[in-house]
C-alpha cells in the first residue's frame, strides 16, 4: 500500500498504517495464525519457549536526529533478538508495540518497520502480532520468542576457575554514541555500529552447545554485565585488559575526545556482544576470545576487576 | 521490599523497584526460568503457542483520576488475557513493560503491579519477564502468552447460517465510563464494571470444544467487533435488539444522561465479553446467549445490521 508521502499517522490512521505495515512482514512456516486475529498462534517443535520483552523511548533510547526510522527499527529487533541469543536459543516471532504521537510522519512508522523487517526477516524471525497506539512520545515495545534445543545458558552457573570469553565487537557502538553526542558523524564505522548493532545471532547457541556454564548479552556495558554474571553466580570476575586491541576508529575517536579508548571497551552496551563463562580454555568455541577468568569472590561478596584491581578509569563506565 | 511511602521512582531505582515488583509474582510449574535472566524459559506442553499485545497509554486508554493504578493493573492483565480466550485458548505466561515518568509514585507502579498480579494470579498465570523505563507518559505493554488444546477459533469461520452468541456482561462498562465522563461516581456497579472487566475466562475454550465457527472479544464494541468478525468471514451479521434486556443501573444512566441505554450494549467495548458464532442453536453452550445471525454478505460486502437495518440510534456508538 502506498501512503501519500507528507501523511501523519492521524491522516492514515491505525487501520490504513497496519495494512501497510503487515505487508512488509511474511510470515514462517511456524507461524499457524498471523497478525490481525485476537492473538497469534505459534507451532513449537521443541517443549521450551524462550520469552524477553524490551522497550525503547524516544529521548531516551533513542534520537530521531542522531538515527534514522530504519536504524531505530533495526535496533528495536536486534536488541531484543541478542536476548534470546544470550539464552543459548533461537528467536523465531516477534511482536512490536508502537505508540506514538498522532503528528508522526506516517512514513517514519514505515521506515521503522522497514528496518525492523530486515533485521527480523534477514534471520526468518516472523512478526506475529502488535498494536499500535497514541502517545506524547514515540514508545516501542518489543517481545521476543523462541526455541530452545539445548539447556539455557543462565546467569547463575559460572564457578570459579571458570575462563571469560566475548564474542562480537565492544565498544564501538559506545565510541559512536561518543561521538554523536559531540555533534559529530565519523569516524563512520563507528556512527553506523551504535545506529545499526549486528549481535552475533549464532554464537549463543553454538556457546551452548559447546557446554558455556553461564552467558549475558553485552548491554548495560562490558563491566556492568559482566557484574551481573559475577552476581547469579556468586563468584568475582577479573576480565584482563591486555586481552583487548583497541581497533584503531576508536583510538582515532579516545584521541579526538581526549579519553582512554579502553572505557569504551569496558563500558559501551550497544553492539550487543554475548559475554560467557567456559569450563577451561579448551571449551571455548572458535571466534570467541577469553578475555578473563571467574575467581572465588572476595570477602564482600560479587565483584568485578580489571587486571586484578577495581576499575576506576577516567570518565567512568557508567557515564554512557 | 518496603519502599517508602512517598518514593518516586527516581528515588527508588529501577533495580529497587524490579525486586519489590518480582516479589509479587509467584511462578507456575511451566516457568523454567523466570524474571531475571536475559529471557524467561517456559515449559509447553502442547505444540501450538498463543501470542497477543498490547499498549495501554495514559490519558488514552486510562486516567490515573478516574482509576486506581491497582484497577489499572488489573485492566491490563484482563484485557490482554481475554485476546488468549478469544482464540479458545489458555493464558499461561505475561509479560509487562512499565514507561514511566520518574516523578512517578513508586507506590504506583507497586499497586499497579499488585492489580496485575491479582487478576493474573487468580487464573494461575505467571509474569515471566519485563521492562522498566523512564518516558513522560506512562506506557503499559502487556505480552501474553498461552496454549491452545483446540483448533484455534479465528475470526474468519462464520458461515451464513450460524448462530451469533453473547457470553459476559455487555455495555456495563461503556456505562461506567459515561458516568466517569460526568463527572459522576456512580452507579457504582456500573464504574466498578469499568475499572475492573471480569473477561469470563473459560467461555473461550468451552465454545471452543463445542465448535465455535468464528469468535471475538468485544474490546472495540459489540457491532465494531460483530463487523471485524463479519469482515473476516466475508458474511454479514444481524443483531436482534431484543435478545437483549437492559439492566436496571444502564436504564438509570440512560435516563440520567438523556441517552438510550442499548448503544451502551450495542457500542460498549470494555467488558470483554466474548462473542462467537455457532452452526445452530443447539450446539451454543450453556452461558451464551443467543443475539443474532450470519447471513450472506450484502451486495456492497459485508455489513452488521441491527434488527435487520443499519443502525443509527443518537449518540452513535462510535463515540465510546
Amino acid at each position: 500500500m502506498a501512503l501519500p508521502p507528507d501523511a501523519t499517522l492521524a491522516d492514515v490512521g491505525e487501520f490504513g498504517l497496519i495494512a501497510a505495515l503487515t505487508d512488509l512482514f511474511p510470515q514462517g512456516e511456524h507461524v499457524l495464525i498471523g497478525p490481525g486475529d485476537d492473538a497469534a498462534v505459534l507451532r513449537v517443535r521443541t517443549g521450551h519457549v524462550v520469552v524477553s520483552t524490551d522497550l525503547m523511548v524516544e529521548g531516551n533510547h533513542f534520537r530521531r536526529d542522531w538515527a534514522s526510522a530504519e536504524d531505530v527499527g533495526h535496533r528495536a529487533a536486534a536488541q531484543n533478538l541478542s536476548d534470546i541469543n544470550a539464552m543459548g536459543g533461537r528467536a523465531t516471532s516477534l511482536t512490536v508495540g508502537l505508540a506514538a504521537p498522532a503528528d508522526l510522519p506516517a512514513a517514519w512508522a514505515l521506515d521503522f518497520a522497514r528496518g525492523f523487517a530486515d533485521d527480523a526477516g534477514a534471520h526468518r524471525r516472523a512478526l506475529v502480532g502488535g498494536d499500535l497506539t497514541r502517545a506524547e512520545q514515540v514508545v516501542i515495545a518489543v517481545t521476543v520468542i523462541g526455541t530452545c534445543t539445548t539447556a539455557p545458558v543462565v546467569r547463575s552457573g559460572a564457578e570459579a576457575g571458570d575462563v571469560l570469553a566475548l564474542f562480537g565487537r565492544q565498544g564501538w557502538a559506545a565510541g559512536g554514541l561518543a561521538v554523536l553526542g559531540r555533534g559529530f558523524r565519523s569516524p563512520r564505522v563507528l556512527v553506523e555500529a551504535y545506529r545499526r548493532p549486528e549481535p552475533p545471532y549464532d554464537a549463543g547457541r553454538v556457546a551452548a552447545e559447546a557446554g558455556a556454564t553461564a552467558m549475558i548479552d553485552v548491554s548495560d556495558g562490558l563491566l556492568a554485565d559482566a557484574g551481573h554474571l559475577a552476581e547469579g553466580s556468586a563468584v568475582s570476575i577479573d576480565v584482563r585488559s591486555d586481552a583487548f586491541e583497541i581497533p584503531e576508529p576508536l583510538q582515532a575517536v579516545g584521541a579526538a575526545l581526549g579519553a582512554d579508548p579502553m572505557q569504551f571497551v569496558l563500558g559501551g552496551g550497544d553492539d550487543h556482544a554475548l559475554l560467557a563463562t567456559f569450563p577451561d580454555a579448551a571449551s571455548v568455541p572458535a571466534g570467541w576470545q577469553v578475555i578473563g577468568a571467574v575467581v572465588a569472590p572476595t570477602e564482600d561478596g560479587p565483584a568485578v576487576t580489571v587486571d586484578g584491581a577495581s576499575y576506576d578509569g577516567p570518565a567512568g563506565w557508567t557515564h554512557f
